[in-house]
């Protein structure tokens, strides 16, 4: 059995937070819709108290190793189990369960880079609780990187939604700070990145991509503003002398209508909101957030810990479930390829 | 006869450009899609030679006074004849152009502040073209703005497609200079109008506005920009004083999907890319641009002078003709309102 015969890896997220309920909701869909086996790691005790809040059926069984895991998938819900310090109330967000969501993190990335698992895919986390538990990292993006041994720059995000794949040049940062932190450097890294897993992991050999400009209408030939010209032409050129299948840079407004998204794999945009607004318009409830540059496959659901739903059996599942299946797909396309 | 009888005034914009195109396809789909009657403020021959070019079996009627315009409508194209200056081609932009173009508008505003005209609906026009002539205005919003003796700050542009109304408080400025340009004063004037204009042309009389912050996930407590904290709020919070209904601000990438649309009437963005984003991936073809806070009506399609499909019959009319009928809608809402 190779390593995408294996299950998927999947951490609890913040406990408090919605995802021990969509884990238990993805695990009652998994013959409907055809969901590749996971393994949750996190506390089993969470999981039961929330099955019987959301009033639902679940068996879940903790596991010594993920070798288990398929079998166990069909009747159980398998789990790894790492405790929780400190009761959980759901929707009551403690600082006291910071070091078993960053342990579920670590062995998750430990059981894909041994082979264990076969891709990473995450709950959501809170960045204020882990802050105040003295969690060094913005988020899960630079964690997963720092755990890989990368730079955080190395790591790139990716929004997949339908038929759009996007990816932000940069991400969690004040705007008046994004013109500072645009360079064609960092450009020409974020382009060779994505044109390279997009690759390995779509199966696409050699992506389209479509880069945005920073300012209304591109800049308008520098009429309103100036980074198109100093910054963004000069990095397409060069991932162009690198082999790369780029155009751009495009007025931002016009790039992500139906017609216009015919014209490539993927776009990559210069900063959050440029990126995300795209995306989430077009499908909120079925976005997936991607890493890329890793060692390995990970994905995430597309929404924030939701601490309000939690426990009260309005969240929905289908990001998570979308990340599963895509995480599966992209797994096996990287096994597949020469 | 009131006013909301007359035909709408539409100016021809750069004639170089597609406005003649779309100009000549909206009429000849006038009884198929119930087109309001409108008067073709520009040059005829460029008209007669645009509908040869397409193969169009359009009759050209120059008209002395719009009052001959809604009979006219129904057998031929009414223009009020505004001769352009030097030789007209298809795709070719030429500043001898410029003053015809800059007549047009004035005479269209000029028709319905008399009374003569229901409302303006513009055709694209390049702002290169009419800077290179002297033209002293970024766009038609300020010129308009001018021409009924307002300031450029009391036009708002909204963009309207589909379900989607959006006002973005700044508009044609490079990203780097939003930060500047976004004080509290300038959101509040920009709240007051969008509401008092949605009311008046709309029928909404109290109408629910989400405003957006300016930051990623709106800053998130202050933790990704304070712009959210020291001017938006204040500005939510002055705008409420003032009777209206206001929330925000919304995370941007969180408030267009077709859930959250239905908790507003419009959204009101910080830039616009903000605003423009989402409208132009919803509904590109049929976007419709306005400008509020004039004393008439003003709409127009929400796209360029597309010099390169000038001629060609590519160039579609859709926009235009969501123009057309939005501007007579408006104006009628306007005209019953006690």
């Amino acid at each position: 059995m190779d390593r995408a015969d294996k299950p998927l890896a999947l951490t609890l997220g913040d406990p408090a937070g919605i995802g021990p309920d969509i884990t238990l909701l993805a695990f009652t869909a998994r013959r409907a819709l055809a969901i590749p086996p996971f393994v949750l790691i996190g506390d089993p005790g969470v999981l039961a108290e929330r099955a019987r809040m959301m009033d639902l059926a679940v068996r879940i069984e903790p596991i010594g190793d993920t070798s288990a895991a398929p079998s166990v998938f069909t009747e159980a819900l398998p789990v790894l189990p790492v405790p929780v310090a400190g009761e959980v109330v759901a929707g009551r967000p403690s600082a006291a369960a910071a070091a078993s969501v960053q342990q579920s993190i670590e062995h998750a990335v430990a059981l894909v880079r041994d082979g264990a698992a076969s891709a990473v895919v995450t709950s959501p986390i809170s960045k204020a609780v882990l802050a105040r538990a003295g969690f060094g990292f913005p988020g899960h993006t630079e964690f997963l990187a720092a755990l890989a041994g990368l730079d955080a720059s190395d790591a790139v995000m990716m929004l997949v939604g339908g038929d759009l794949k996007v990816v932000p040049v940069t991400i969690h940062i004040p705007l008046k700070d994004v013109m500072g932190a645009l360079t064609t450097a960092r450009i020409v890294k974020t382009l060779l990145i994505s044109a390279r897993d997009v690759a390995r992991y779509f199966g696409v050999a050699r992506p389209r991509m479509a880069v945005t400009g920073l300012n209304p209408h591109a800049g308008e030939d520098g009429t309103m503003g100036r980074e198109e010209i100093e910054i963004i032409v000069p990095a397409i050129e060069a991932a162009r002398d690198q082999g790369l299948d780029v155009t751009g840079p495009h007025p931002a407004d016009t790039l992500f209508h139906a017609e216009a998204r015919k014209a490539y794999d993927v776009a990559v945009a210069m900063y959050h909101d440029q990126a995300l607004i795209p995306v989430k318009t077009l499908a909120f409830d079925t976005g997936v957030n991607l890493t890329l540059g890793l060692p390995f496959v990970r994905a995430s659901p597309d929404h924030g810990t939701a601490f309000a739903l939690a426990g009260t059996g309005k969240a929905s599942p289908r990001s998570l479930i979308e990340a599963l299946r895509l995480a599966d797909t992209m797994q096996r396309n990287a096994g597949a390829a020469p």
